[in-house]
């Protein structure tokens, strides 16, 4: 059934138009556009756990640049996930990765997950999921690049 | 083995906590947004093949905008799908529609390709993808709209 | 009065050049965006009143969402509600609508009203007010569209 | 007839309404954000007019940016006076300055026109348009503010 | 030592070629732009300051506003200083201001200190800042431009 | 000298409340972020060189897009760095690293010539900018972090 689909879309986009159809700069796609944001969303999620609820002026000002932050950060980490999936993923990865779109899918209803809950679980699985990401990537180039955090 | 796919999904997103995931305004989503852009894409498509190279100061102040339009009303028209893959569609609906993943992947590439290229073919093919997920959407709600075109 | 205007508007940007100050690409305006955005508001708004006053972390966090959204998809509704005002209408409208500043200065206002107070009656009016400008709109192109809400 | 507008809006928006319907900071509106946006459309059109056509890659790069330039400072002063227009702008003006929905209505065209076109003279006449928004601005408050140009 | 700096980068971008590195319309400069934000937030703190702790649905909506506003406007108020340290002043400013890199690196830590805080003294000590980057930046053009407030 | 400056700073940002002045979340700083965006500005400059002048439909369209992208990553590459700049270095740094201003100011200039110009050389001198910043990055941090390029 898969294959069906693969064979669908390779017929539509032919092997020799694949990188006449990329439309950003070939070469220069890399996850940890994604791994620093969701670093972010991680440590607003902890951050506002440990402030509590916004009862003084203070802490509101401060709660609500937090939460500020955790959305645009879960939104970014989003957007760059799908410049992944829609830009650089090929229907040749996905013969190879069948599960690479419930993948991302499943990545990117995290990212929503995290804006709408304050929840720390969420917040590392999506670490994960994009750690997953990163090691799907840089396996499809055939390179080993470590996998590390900024903090 | 997509049973097994949306099982497994399932099981992480249970029925219950589905609409706490939804990340937006539940119920204002409307593939209208997406049609807007993909027209605004088709129709410079057309304007930039008529106005042809931009040999005079003039014809190229217009080039520049009509090529920075079409970039920016496809990107747009993406997004506005991707909003509707990654928070209004959920498990149930890929169970009733086994291609969606499909089904928005060609279409989201298919908007970098109208960027990449002026090319009526594709811009026209976009319009019809567009066109596909309106009627997939309103039938997931049971709603019979009529599909317009603004121009 | 209003005659003398439309005649020293007419004067300025005479009949023949009008298409060409079009800033956008002619024919894909379609009211529907402001729709979309103006349901969004009115839908945000009686979530937040049901929410209540923010004194638990996840209910500030629900609320600051809540309230950003309902404060970009007011901005959205009045930008894409002036779109219409600059770009689209032109003299010759003005004659026809003789109301048409007032219509959407007001509306515009009213955008204003929703991001500064949490009003179920203000949200109505805004929804109101875009109903007016889609039948406005239409009109002027001698077609007929159906108003519907997508929620 | 413009009475009756603005009786009909002053009933809508009554007088002791009208501050908290401002959904800005009150009293840090200042036209001199939209008279330099407006002076760098000026500049710009110069330069591409100064540039000519973009037949060699150095060209072809500068005049990329040119336009595009104008186009984001055409947009910018087009938003800063609507801000002016909705937010500040109240009936009690409108019954001072009869034309007020006219002279911005004609200088937001105005700014379209600096888009689609490389035209000096409307330009110009965008710089005028500005300037006389300056003053009936500074005129509502009872404030005498010199019009400078930075460039 | 400044002047070693001083003569490194001269070295780097030869005064012929200083004009052709100014990566905007040069002349366009204005810092009115960094001061209407910084007065933006002013005025949001001093309403923060009054409105008081959110604790009903009214004024934690109005909070939230004020926060966002006071947030968005010190981060525009830093770009626009920005904008200026790295596009329009250039090595031979450096060496008739030695402190221009200090006066820049405190006048921005201020903007995220404002943002941070809810402080009315570090706003005021913002406009300050931008006074005497007002001051500095028409002295470079040998020009009297007065500063004043627009609130 | 260079001590005074660190002296008065100090003084304005006691030790004590360095964390608290940092305007983001802490820890989540990366260079990376900079050098991805410093790596796409130096392969749009050799595509863009490849290509040659815009003479045909295709190549304008292509054209249009190579120098924008180009310009929207060099702006980016310069926010990424004005970002550490500004909330990421403090006082203590400087006195390491006398010259922390001059690297950075040099660095963003790059970007702006970047932009400018279609210039193989000043986007290499660009890389080794940000590297440069990479590693007096992480010194600070006591940590090493392997500098790889993605493409």
């Amino acid at each position: 059934m898969l294959k069906n689909i693969v064979a669908k879309i390779s017929d539509r986009f032919p092997a020799e138009a694949v990188h006449a159809h990329c439309d950003g700069p070939c070469g220069v796609y890399d996850p940890a556009d994604a791994r620093i944001k969701a670093e972010a969303v991680l440590s607003m999620t902890k951050k506002i756990l440990d402030l509590g609820a916004p009862d003084t002026v203070e802490k509101a000002n401060t709660f609500a640049r937090y939460t500020a932050i955790k959305e645009e950060q879960a939104q970014k980490t989003k957007e760059e996930l799908l410049i992944l999936w829609t830009d650089y993923f090929k229907p040749v990865h996905l013969e190879k990765y069948p599960d690479l779109h419930d993948t991302f899918w499943k990545a990117t209803k995290l990212c929503s997950a995290c804006k709408v809950e304050v929840s720390l679980e969420h917040a590392n699985e999506l670490m994960a999921a994009v750690e997953k990401v990163h090691n799907m990537f840089w396996a499809t180039k055939d390179r080993v690049v470590n996998f590390y955090k900024a903090s």
